[in-house]
Parts: C-alpha cells; structure tokens; sequence
C-alpha cells in the first residue's frame, strides 16, 4: 500500500509542506503499519508520536523507527487503539489512514472515532478531516458479460443461480472514464472531528443525468479525503477521472441493463449500513427508477461487500 | 477459476474425449466447488458422481446440478472428505482439481491421497495421476527492484528490515519467457495414484546452466499435470512458455545477483516440506551455489508460502 504513490504522497505533503500543524504537538497514528505517517510526522516536528498498530507488523515498525533514528521522538505501541494505554492524557493531532474501499469496507473509521473522543484534546485537529462518498452510473457491458452473464452458459451448463450471488458483491475495480454516462452525484460528506460513529450509516438521494444516449449496466461509487486544516487546502480523490489508487473504485452491477437517453435522469437512494453480524462488512441498498422515453423501470438491488 | 481456461478445458477434454474411461463408472469428485468437474462426468456417462465441498458452495453446486438436470446422476455432498459417508463401498474414479500455487500450497493434495485410500477400488484411477515440479531460473532486475530493494528508501526512510521478510514470500506472478536464462530442471514427479502422503514432502537437487550470459535475480518454480490414462496424453502446463494460467508462475528472489556466463551451472538443491504449524503452508529452503568465471557465490535461502 506504501506504493500507492497518490496516497503516500498526499499524506507526505500534507506533513511536510504544514509543519506549523506539527511543530511540539503530540499525535496519534491510528493503524500504524510499517510507522511511516508516523515517521513524516516526527520529521515534521512533532514533539512525540504514538503509533498504534494491532498487526505483527508493528514489530517492524519498532525496528524501522530505531533504523531510523527516531526513537526518541516516536513510541511504537502494539494493540488495539480500544486497549492500549498512551503514557500522556490527551493528544493534539490524530493522523490514520482509514480508507478501504467503498470509504467504509473494514470500517476503521470506527476506530478512529473511538480514538478521537478517548485521547483527542477539545481543539484538536483529526487528518483527514472530511470524507466524501459520491456516484456515478457506467456503460460496461462487455464487464458484466464476463462478471455476470457469464454464469448462464459456462462450459455447456447453466450456473445462473450464481449470478444472484455474483451481482450482490460490488466489484473493486478501476473504471474508464470513457464509460461514464452521467454526471456524478454527491451522497455524503463526513466530519470525521465532529461525526458521530452511527453517521457512518445513512440513507442518500440521487439523482444521475445522462450526458448521452447509451445504456447503463452499473453504478459506481468512489470517494475522496480531505484535510482542511493545511494553509492550502489538500486531499485526494479516487475517483474514475483521477489518477488511480490501490481503492480503485466500486461496481455495483444493476440486474437490469437501462437505455437511457441525453437528458434523462435515474433517480433514487442509496442506504448504507454496517452488517449487523460482520462489523467489518457493508451493507447497501440501492433504490433507482428511469422513466424514459425508451426503458420505464423501477427496481430495489441489494449489495453486500465483504 | 472457471475462467481459467487451460484449466477447465484440459478436464473438459480429458472427461469428453475419453468417455470410455467414466461409461458406467462410479466417481468420486474431490472439492467439487460448482460441480463443473462432475457434470462433465455425468456428461461423459458415469452411472454415478459423488460430488464432494465442504464450503457454501455445495448449496450452489446441488442448485446447479438440478438446474441442468442431472439430480439423478450427481449428489452433491457438503462436508469434508475425512468426514462424508458415501452410500457405495468404493468408487471407480476419483477425480479433483487440488492443485494450488507451487502445486503445494494448500495441500489439498493430501485430501486427494485421503479420499483414495479410502474410497477407490484397487485398480482405480485418479485424475489426475501425474504432476510434476519445475524449476528454472530468470534475470528479473526490474521487479526485484520494485518489490525487495525498495524497502531501502521509502520516502527518504530506511525499511529494510522488511526486506528480509519480503524475499521470503514467494511471488506469484506472470513469468515472461524472455527473462529465462538457464534450463529447466525436473524436481520431483509424484505419482497422484500411488504415492503416500509424505512424498509431498522432499529433497531435490538442480542443475541450472545458463544459455547466454546474464543476470540471474530469482528462481521459478512451476509444475505441470497430466491424465496419462486417456487414450492419448493429456495435460497441462503451468510454465512461462505455456499459456498463462490462474496459478502463475512462483518467483522466488535470491538475496544475491548472480552473474553468470553462457554455460555456467547453478547447483544445488530444494527442499519442500509441510509448515509443522500450519500444514496449508509450505516451508521451502533453498541452497545454491555458482562457481563461475564472475561470480563464486554459495547461499541457503528459507521461503515460505502463506
């Protein structure tokens, strides 16, 4: 994930190029890894970094900040953020990148704000501070060929039960841009300072617009991240029409396949919610009608990442 | 999987093209998956197929096979080979795809040797009843550089601790044939039909003499199977020079570069055992030596594929 150059780097600038923010404060790494936000931070001028990773990875991380000469300066904790214990009240910074998929696949998030309202100081600052999710609709017929239909015939013999199945898993990947139909709709921007954990649940109207005639086989969702505390305004994007990241984006295949024509709209919602059984899972329902002038369709879809 | 088309063609062809080996013929289908492998056989005219899964895709494989028609002639049982009761005393063929990368990894192989000696008649046939190990040798300067010699400088810090565990992970990954530099050399045959258990489980020694002079950066493993009781023989090959297929090829990095002139041999041999701990895993140790014009080198090197 370090060679996911886009990602890397806008944590790295964001540091670097905002020591301000940095300079004697204490912060919290969140899902630490191989230590590296924590390393930025601690070059930045932090006055101690905390770097909470629950993987055996954070034995590496250990070994890499005394490579590193930054013993002093950063304490490698291994735990869970809800169990370990920091050696000060409060800190003034908590930095993680959370992200998975779809923003909420593995929902570290949730962890984050536990962070947050157990160590964060009242005016403390959380980077990044704003996540927005967003849609949008593709044409991808010759993708869902090979992902879907190709469960009615496979070597002779009809497997389309699993198509129900294989259409209920959003598929993680990267998107032409050139398949984008319609404009992309904004359905939630979260305050990762302010949020509550359940916020991380909701409901979201859209509305999809075709900028030509073609037909829809998917909706698409990405999100991007931003951190308005820098002097300038920074973040990123994982959108279809920016450079990709390891998130790519997420296909969520339509049972139906909708001709839509320049002009049209699909409008609808989408619901989002943690799985009750797997807190690690989302589960999403989607709501979308067309009225057209050549496809009236109206249709529920249910989805299940995991 | 079942897009893996070398894969699903091979059995396919095997089973149609030697019906007279499945007329009438009781079979056993071992990690059935979507039954693909046992509709072929229903197809081909065995009298019965017990089709075995032990994972939820059971429920979808007895959908299929109603679906197509053939409930008659399949039953789909869930559950693990050491554990299902079949209600005939022996079956006359077993047949599986339990391959897995490094042909090993995994070890469903020894379910396959399980469901033998318990379930076939004594003169049985298994399907496949030969796979063999290859290994050869590749400059591949670029990629080691990508994934070893990165850790050195990440965004200005010092990884390379990381790098110690990053050259003992196996790769898989897609060989291009132009990076082969020496010979191939058999490593170990296993006779699916006859062999015990432990046989996965050896000492292997090489000889790797290169064909031009160059650079060698890894050494790659890859195994090929074949029917030998079809009418003709048949089979597959996972090496770089056949066509691409899910299992790759397995890169191992050597922590040295060799530099080798035309003609020059690496010697050495390869040890491949079960993980003690967790028999789904391989340990494989590797020792090597050149004795060259420029370079004289000898190493040991431990993977281990998880």
């Amino acid at each position: 994930m370090l060679k996911d150059v886009v990602r890397t780097k806008t944590y790295q600038n964001v540091i670097y190029k905002n020591k301000f923010l940095f300079q004697n404060k204490v912060v919290l790494d969140v899902g630490a890894g191989t230590g590296i936000l924590s390393l930025f931070c601690a070059k930045a001028g932090a006055s101690h970094v905390y770097a909470v990773e629950c993987s055996h990875m954070a034995d590496m991380a250990k070994q890499i900040v005394e490579t590193n000469g930054f013993s002093d300066v950063i304490t490698v904790l291994k735990g869970k953020i809800e169990e370990i214990e920091l050696p000060v009240e409060k800190v003034d910074i908590i930095i993680s990148e959370w992200m998975g998929y779809f923003l909420l696949f593995e929902n570290m998030l949730h962890t984050v704000l536990h962070a947050r309202d157990k160590w964060l100081v009242n005016d403390g600052i959380v980077l990044p501070d704003k996540a927005s999710l967003y849609l949008t609709a593709i044409e991808d017929a010759e993708y869902k060929d090979d992902k879907i239909e190709f469960w009615n015939n496979v070597y002779g013999f009809d497997m389309s039960c699993i198509k129900k199945q294989a259409i209920m898993e959003p598929l993680v990947d990267t998107v032409d841009q050139n398949q984008i139909v319609t404009n992309s709709q904004l359905l939630k921007t979260m305050d990762i300072s302010k949020m509550a954990p359940g916020d991380a649940s909701f409901t979201a109207p859209f509305k999809l617009v075709a900028s030509r005639d073609d037909y829809i086989h998917a909706l698409v969702a990405y999100f991007d991240v931003s951190f308005t505390k820098c002097h300038k305004l920074m973040g990123f994007s994982t959108g279809p029409k920016s450079r990709a990241t390891h998130w790519k984006q997420t296909v969520l295949y339509l049972e139906d396949v909708l001709t839509i024509c320049e002009g049209e709209a699909i409008t609808g919602s989408m619901t989002v919610a943690q799985n009750k059984k797997n807190p690690r899972d989302v589960d999403i329902m989607i709501k979308y009608s067309l009225n057209g002038r050549r496809c009236i369709i109206s249709n529920v879809q249910y989805y299940k990442m995991r």
